[in-house]
């Protein structure tokens, strides 16, 4: 037997890094799930262990070699995007020094026990103390990053989490969202004013709200061969591409919430379970990225799920399910899926005053991370922003404003606009697939999706990592990034 | 800060390798209860490479160094222990080479997997090829370890569940159990005719069951903080001592088998959630034994579960909890508690005749191992003693007879003992229990059972692995093992 050549050698280290993720990803899984409080301390101790072994997994001297090497290999177009991914890979988690990542773990857990506490009792002076640490060390790393990729500071963050978009573009994509959207959603909170009041209708045990839920998996084809649905504080998708596991929160008073929430998972879910398996350790075998993962789970939840077809489908269901639900009219239904109401908290946002939220936490975090403005200026731009996009003061409610997000006191700068990418992206593949296919609003209308899924399987679940996002977007709809259709979206969905 | 000593270094090895032993936990419980199918192969491959890295860890060469150096050391008396316990792990662990480790675990990942369709069509032909190859590298396996530990073969094997139990003891506890126990079941089988034959209750949905378990386990005072109650297919008790996960699998149309699974387990529970926080992560602070797990599961089940006092107060909670058990008289409940009845199977068998299936096998595995018999001549010597000692034939019944245990295709070999000799002593802890403290069957009696808990505590639990097995028995009850209290419990109780 020959002795594996740089790139074999390279495709068996990130082959066993995925072995290691895998143990990661169903241990953080059965923390959030199933282990009781108890476990916790010997979980965390666990988790550190097997994040330090990935670590000096990860940062082995020779693969800065392999990698040289490989590139003067004779190599097919998949191993050569098998390589710039496995490069990247790579490059993100050897860039920073040992003593920077320490320094990170500890300043991000210390700002996030403390925020916990310091939100509920909306204390911004003692929060910002902590944050400032946080942030000063974000500016550091991503200078760091930024010399090694030859990016910039906020690009070379963006990179973590959406390879290949710029600032640059985003300021163009949120400058132009900026100049319609406080608008529009004026208008339809305007148009909706007229819209009855929502009865209420008693309660809807977990138990039932769950058989509901796997009814609608079970219609969007969620494979529970490789898969399951279970609850956690936070929904999440996790496990891996062969188990994919889902989650979600009953709210025994409300179960649009949780059901919409089951929908979103689900689009999620169906990418990793129909990730291609001859490359799935490896990754270029990956999700492409976040915002491209979050259009999934966006197609599914806004393009799908909260249309006229599939609110009708659903209703049957709902009432077959939900004893309490069972004289519930259609209008009702659909009023809860359309509801546009401006409000302080993003993850309770509706479809059409999410993206604000996401365009005031990309304008603050770029012009933080490029130190135009400081920790100590939130709080006052925070508000501004809000009264400007939503109508809505945050003055002296930091805990419901400026404290409301994990993400920050975690360290995740460059993570937010994902959201608003993958909603425009899911925009602009829903038009590139009703134009492939002009039968698609019937078959859907019928109840049938198998066309739909076919175009998602066709041209971005198969497709991994194969291309840099803006090549799979284009190969999927002819154009790059183009956020005129979420625009008409959103127009011709609430005007 | 100095450099960490000999006997640092090794806790600090041994205190890693758990955190990788707690991955494997709870992905291995995962797998048996909550994974879907679909996720086996890559879960197969998750383990197998943590496997590897358990293994490398295991066997680095310093280790060797660090324990001599360490033996020189001033240490006190736990620390010696602990060390003694570090010696025995890292000699266990790395007394094969590689390739013997291999072939081991590809003969007997091809015979079990080829045992279980083998099994069911009866092909004893067929399946002895395979289980030579198995008990071929045993033999080879039995041989190293014996000359590495100056055991004899079947010592070197018994050692890795039963430490400082020894052939020469087995002999002499199953040779006089052999004198007396076949006439003591056909007694009891002889008396037992005349019970009237049991009522079918109709069905017990599995969410009634399992809330009674859940309120037995409560009784017995399992710590919810730190673990839980699930399904799989063969009940097991896994997690770690900080999050402990048992599980049963809920038979409609029989509750009592379930019930009975769910305090056995119960008792291996408590066992692993009152060992030692101090000692958690090291050799030292782990059970004793196979044997001595199975004492306090057996304890639980048998001195406890199936006693007079235990089964009147299980009875309110069986008629409150199961629907069609609400008229089930105390009688019958009893009565299915304490049935004895020859049968081919070790696992569906009762606590008076599951001793016989023990030492059936203990006698057939000691001689293959000495290489006395050969695999060729277990069906016939199967048939002999299933004759002798419970009046069965296996003739031309291999699959519920030699064929039915997964043990040997496993490569498992002096595993066996460990069911029996935790019998008996779960029988002698008992008898000493009673002796300290005369009024227990009062308290018992009315529901008290924290005077029982509390001797189990200080005398095994909190124990852990401090002294060898003999010593810890001493310590706790006077005597090293006499089988004599089995005896004495089995007549008091059946006859």
């Amino acid at each position: 037997m020959n002795k594996p050549n740089a790139y074999q050698q390279l495709s068996q280290h990130f082959q066993q890094l995925a072995k290691l993720s895998h143990l990661n990803a169903i241990t953080s899984w059965d923390q959030a799930t199933m282990m009781p409080d108890g476990g916790n301390q010997a979980r965390a101790e666990a988790l550190a262990e097997l994040a330090v072994i990935i670590h000096e997994k990860s940062t082995q001297p020779q693969l800065e070699e392999w990698l040289e090497q490989a590139k003067s290999q004779n190599l097919t177009s998949v191993q050569q995007a098998s390589l710039r991914e496995m490069e990247r890979s790579w490059r993100n988690s050897t860039a920073l020094p040992a003593d920077l990542v320490k320094a990170k773990s500890l300043a991000t857990a210390r700002c996030e026990h403390a925020w916990r506490e310091q939100r509920k009792a909306n204390n911004w002076q003692a929060f910002q103390v902590n944050l400032q640490a946080v942030m000063q060390l974000a500016i550091e790393e991503a200078q760091i990053r930024a010399d090694k990729s030859g990016l910039s500071r906020y690009d070379a963050m963006l990179d973590l989490y959406e390879p290949g978009m710029q600032m640059q573009r985003l300021d163009l994509v949120f400058g132009e969202l900026q100049t319609w959207l406080p608008q529009l959603i004026q208008e339809v909170v305007d148009k909706q004013a007229s819209w009855p009041k929502l009865k209420q209708y008693g309660n809807f045990p977990s138990e039932q709200q769950k058989q509901l839920g796997l009814a609608v998996m079970q219609k969007l084809q969620f494979d529970f061969k490789h898969g399951r649905l279970d609850v956690s504080a936070h929904p999440f998708c996790g496990g891996v591409p062969s188990d994919v596991r889902i989650t979600t929160r009953y709210e025994e008073e409300d179960f649009t919430r949780s059901l919409m929430g089951i929908v979103h998972e689900t689009g999620h879910a169906r990418y990793e379970q129909n990730l291609p398996l001859d490359l799935v350790d490896l990754p270029v075998g990956q999700a492409r990225s976040m915002g491209i993962h979050e259009s999934q789970s966006l197609f599914f939840e806004m393009q799908l799920g909260r249309s006229q077809a599939f609110v009708e489908q659903l209703h049957p269901l709902v009432k077959q399910h939900l004893t309490q639900a069972k004289n519930m009219p259609l209008s009702e239904l659909q009023q809860h899926y359309l509801s546009v109401k401006p409000g302080y908290i993003r993850v309770d946002a509706d479809e059409l005053t999410y993206p604000a939220h996401i365009m005031l936490r990309y304008q603050l975090e770029r012009d933080l991370i490029n130190q135009e403005i400081k920790v100590a200026d939130i709080p006052e731009l925070w508000d501004q922003k809000m009264q400007q996009y939503l109508g809505l003061s945050t003055k002296g409610n930091d805990k419901n404003g400026c404290m409301q997000d994990v993400h920050w006191p975690a360290g995740l700068i460059g993570y937010f606009p994902s959201y608003s990418l993958g909603a425009m992206y899911a925009a602009q593949f829903h038009a590139a697939l009703v134009k492939a296919k002009p039968d698609t609003p019937d078959a859907v209308a019928k109840g049938d999706y198998s066309g739909v899924f076919a175009w998602l399987k066709q041209h971005i679940w198969s497709q991994a990592s194969l291309y840099e996002t803006d090549e799979l977007v284009e190969r999927a709809t002819g154009e790059s990034l183009n956020p005129a259709y979420f625009q008409q979206h959103l127009r011709s969905r609430y005007l």
